[in-house]
């Protein structure tokens, strides 16, 4: 299957819906890493006091955008909508931490790629009219994941080299019509991308397709290249990912040189032991509203490319044989 | 916990998008059941020549979505994006749908309620100006649904008088800036409500307040009253919340008198066994594509309230102690 463009993915906004505020918390290992110091909030353990991983994650997704409230100083019966979405089945991270929010709830799906879709859907939602204020958080949590997805962690599977760790954490931002902060300008929705990638221990690899077509149609879209950018980050492809969307983007003609990276790279550093990096909705939620977030505003960023990228299978696909279908969405961001 | 009115839930949309087409694919017990003659196909069986529930319910909504494509007679290029959602876990229905029909994807869940949120939700994008054309589509899948909620199927549990039959079927309505057909003139989006149902058996009660909450909102924003409408549906609560729905309303004020009904009351008869109705992303869907739309097409209805209700939890919160979450999510369709 070859890397098609296919028309216009591309949405560019009127009137760009600003970034008010973000807040990110995370959990322990994260909280050690490189980028330890730009988290919001690092919870001393997995739990935090509660009584299961997946209620803690839960809460955690909630502090995040309770914060991300706060920060913006946005009384909270102004927002018009919440857009959450999370790894768990039923999405019960978000619809718990909504049951709490007491806000109109939108959920969203999109595997990793979820926070990038968020701030696309919340930008349209403000830009088109809808909204004055869009509350966006999404959330991954390293043992919910483990359990639900792969093996009890009680039993200490051993993890192959090209496999990723999920982040435990918790990232949101509230967007606004108008205010101080970086504006998304423009969003490119992705398509879902499958090249048959089936090895469950290699999700960059079943992703990288998918961002690299979503990038593709972004720069056809606009009329751009990657020198128009300061940064381009994916969202999570890890190493393995993203020397191989590299690469794909490289046989359409593309090379999008030393400003591509990618978040599951950016937050863990080699002594972590996590292999080819990490993943989970919560990890570009987390470098995004942390780290970039952070370089945009002392200056050191002026055009930032987000390319969220998901994984759309299941354990029941993936155990019927189904190959691993990809998906990536891209959020412009400028200071 | 009273119900409150919250401030303004409800979007009007200036230019109201055109429903150009309805389509529904169901299963033979749905065929069986009154409303039969109203779905566009009926299978002859659950699995429809596929080799798992799964694969079928995913093929069941591609079916769905490209019969409301070939329906409007829109070339598919011209679709912007395609909204899409199921019950399933990481919603690999809709997921592997997409990877077939090669549109932007855009995941969304609401459980039972992911029909009319799809439908509130495309409707923003178009009349927000970022959509000529939106697909929207959702499935669900009697079988599927069992083995992942409930026990399996071999094993035939008895089943309790306030379940609810999740439907086999897949409803997709293409959504047009412009053209002929019923016109979606507002949508009031619900927040997560909880009266700390339990019973996974009974989630008409555990939905029955999020519908009154938002029905009561949606009158509220736009000073409106039951008898401004020829039809309001809920989808789906079933005999029971159908029922406890009607009584949460008049203890806030309001009778909704004798054009409240559901859809999972009205896709079976008392003949079919399915105890309190039916349920599942499908069966909303199926309804309004086909019977609902049929009466709005010959004038029997010139201005209908869907209010679709989702039931947030999954089998691990259940067991975990939690209580039910529920959501509601309207919209307003005129002739």
């Amino acid at each position: 299957m070859d890397l098609k463009r296919m028309g216009n993915q591309t949405v560019v906004f009127a009137n760009p819906p600003v970034i008010l505020s973000s807040h990110s918390v995370v959990g322990p290992k994260e909280g050690q890493g490189p980028l330890g110091k730009t988290f919001s909030r690092v919870w001393k353990d997995q739990l935090n006091g509660e009584k299961s991983w997946e209620v803690a994650e839960s809460k955690m997704l909630q502090e995040a955008m309770q914060g991300a409230i706060s920060q913006a100083g946005v009384p909270k019966d102004h927002i018009d909508f919440m857009l959450a979405g999370d790894l768990l089945n039923q999405m019960i991270s978000s619809n718990f931490a909504a049951r709490q929010m007491a806000l109109p709830l939108i959920g969203i799906y999109g595997a990793c790629s979820t926070m990038a879709l968020g701030m696309a859907l919340g930008s349209m939602l403000i830009d088109g009219g809808f909204a004055q204020y869009v509350l966006v958080g999404v959330s991954s949590h390293h043992d919910t994941a483990e359990r639900q997805f792969r093996s009890p962690t009680e039993q200490g599977t051993q993890r192959a080299m090209s496999a990723q760790w999920t982040v435990t954490g918790a990232g949101s931002v509230l967007l606004g019509r108008s205010g101080k902060g970086p504006r998304i300008t423009s969003a490119t929705l992705g398509r879902v991308i499958d090249f048959a990638e089936k090895d469950v221990n290699n999700m960059g690899s079943a992703m990288a397709p998918a961002v690299a077509d979503t990038i593709l149609n972004h720069f056809h879209d606009l009329q751009r290249k990657p020198e128009d950018y300061d940064l381009m980050a994916s969202g999570d492809l890890g190493a393995v990912g993203l020397a191989l969307a590299g690469e794909v983007l490289k046989q359409s003609g593309i090379d999008m040189g030393t400003g591509f990276t990618d978040c599951g790279v950016m937050i863990f550093d080699a002594s972590q032991d996590v292999h080819a990096g990490a993943s989970g909705c919560g990890c570009s939620s987390v470098v995004f509203a942390g780290e970039i977030m952070r370089r945009i505003k002392v200056g050191e960023l002026k055009r930032v490319l987000l390319v969220g990228s998901g994984a759309l299978h299941s354990p029941t696909s993936a155990l019927q044989g189904e190959s691993i279908p990809g998906i990536g969405h891209a959020v412009v961001i400028e200071a």
